[in-house]
């Protein structure tokens, strides 16, 4: 039941995170389709984050679908990782309205470096919590993208200052190789339902 | 369990969307009647948008009855839906503070079409995952409100930019053709669950 | 479960509702007492719609509880009631910020109107669906309240253009009558329950 | 179910109250680190708040899970509480945007201590619901950190208009207190599971 309800209270936020940053595309004054042009980054930057919301969600979903019990760290830790996620509609709004300019564009790429440092430890403390035969350790036991991901990040945030679109593309490229939804924890869990 | 989280999820976001969709709903400076009068053509835009969305929130909630297990392409698939339903708020307000001008009127047209094509992709997935015995698929067999739907909405665009009053008139008959709610899966379920 | 979808939906509305109708009260420039005086009207009427999102929310709780299926014609009952519902932030906003001035507290009145008139016409229709047994029916046999407020609704809306407190006493007093939670609903479920 | 419900309420309005607190961090115009300079105190008073939301959200939820039956004083109690922790986002923005001015200050330490109130008030109510063998009520006996906070909170309002930096203080230190989760409850549900 506890498991629930963090799961819930997870959704909640991750559902109205998702749905506030809608609201940084601010309905232009004036009718034409010229109104519209300056909001296309904005509203380019908006399908990122969504893209990368709904990853962490469904991430999230998997991950948890592997937890027995939460312990007061692991409940703090989800708290961590939300607070991060929580400032992707400002870093999102920043880099959109700026046309993804170095500095705005090197802040998103801190919060997302920040969510994902926040993922890894909620994940380690899952999987101290379960002990030395944790479903999830056999899961993440080669997880390539969470290992590269933060190393993306910080080449992205480093490149921002000179070259802006690379940037941009490592973002695309993270959130690429992230959008193949995480098979391998669903398929220990159901080979260890079978046993 | 898993199809409740996605439920779950979905209902938040849609819950989300329709109620900060009333944000565009701006109060107005004044305290007489007439401070009222431009807000009436957003007010109208509003109701027309609550409806398609519990249209969508109705429907979405008779599918995912009929769902035994979510697949990664389905989460995906749904939260494809749930993008474009979260621009539907944008659209409105655009729309609303334009009083139906033609530009606004087909973008507003082309995020419901979007939205049907995404509701059409997350119902063939759903369809597929199920196998050749899909009880979805025998329910919406003669699904012409499904078919008929975007052919409108296309319509509808076109129009706009000559006739924007018609384009109005279909989005508030596409509204009415849906309101009925969606008996045949429900018909299909109960029957299927006398056998 | 389907029931348990409508409350969750229903839920996430009214929490929404509730909360978003906070951010009216606008963080004001200067940091001194006086610049919080001419909030305190606006506080005062998020302080009345919050007891009655409270109620709304409460009586729905008992409401629900009554009931064994939902039918579409509930569903968009329920749709109904929420969409006034989601009037009410706007109808705060613009009496607290008109200082309860008549147009704005009539228009007040009017949304709570159609808010408890659509309560009622989604009492009937779980009341009807539950046939002549109906638990609901025994529950609100002798429902004072619920045929008092709109008569005193009604009543301040008409004062409002003469005598605007009068108005605004009349909003409090139908608060303090429903805030007596509806232990009808209760009792009677109860002593079904022991037979 | 019905406690379900409650839960599931509270659970979405905190979800809300702590994600829309970042609108607050309004997106500034400008695309250099300069930008975010006056940004800084409303960040960090975020981050309090988020903290603060997070640990009510946590002992609402320890307290809950030794919840037998909602009462309708209850249900009142807790939309109470719900009330004072939906004005932290005034407060914190007030406050952020002020430079933690003596007045906002004060004002963010008499939101926490009505909040801490409504706490106690919903604690007591429900260990009186409870009756002589209340499991809440010998979780909480040596409740020192519930008696301390208010006690600090006063003593920071009162500092507020001299000292507003020992203010600030206070609001941490008592964070940092609350932060150790509540064990407590948890250990003697345990036992009581056990026995």
């Amino acid at each position: 039941m506890k498991k629930n309800r963090v799961e819930a209270f997870s959704d909640g936020v991750i559902a109205i995170i998702i749905t506030i940053m809608v609201l940084e595309l601010r309905v232009p004054h004036g009718e034409d389709f010229e109104t519209l042009t300056p909001l296309i980054p904005v509203f380019l930057s908006y399908v990122l984050s969504f893209v990368y919301l709904g990853i962490y969600w469904n991430n999230h979903h998997h991950m948890l679908n592997a937890v027995q019990s939460v312990t007061g760290a692991i409940l703090w830790a989800n708290l961590h990782l939300l607070f991060w996620l929580s400032l992707v509609p400002f870093a999102t709004g920043w880099m959109g309205e700026n046309h993804f300019a170095p500095v705005p564009s090197a802040l998103y790429g801190l919060v997302l470096l920040m969510a994902g440092v926040a993922y890894l430890i909620l994940q380690q403390l899952i999987i101290k919590s379960q002990g030395p035969d944790s479903i999830l350790k056999k899961a993440v036991r080669r997880d390539w993208k969470g290992k590269l991901s933060p190393v993306l990040y910080a080449a992205a945030i480093a490149l921002a200052f000179r070259w802006e679109w690379i940037t941009l593309g490592l973002y695309v490229l993270v959130a690429l190789i992230w959008l193949i939804p995480d098979r391998r924890i669903e398929k220990i869990l159901r080979s260890g339902a079978q046993e």
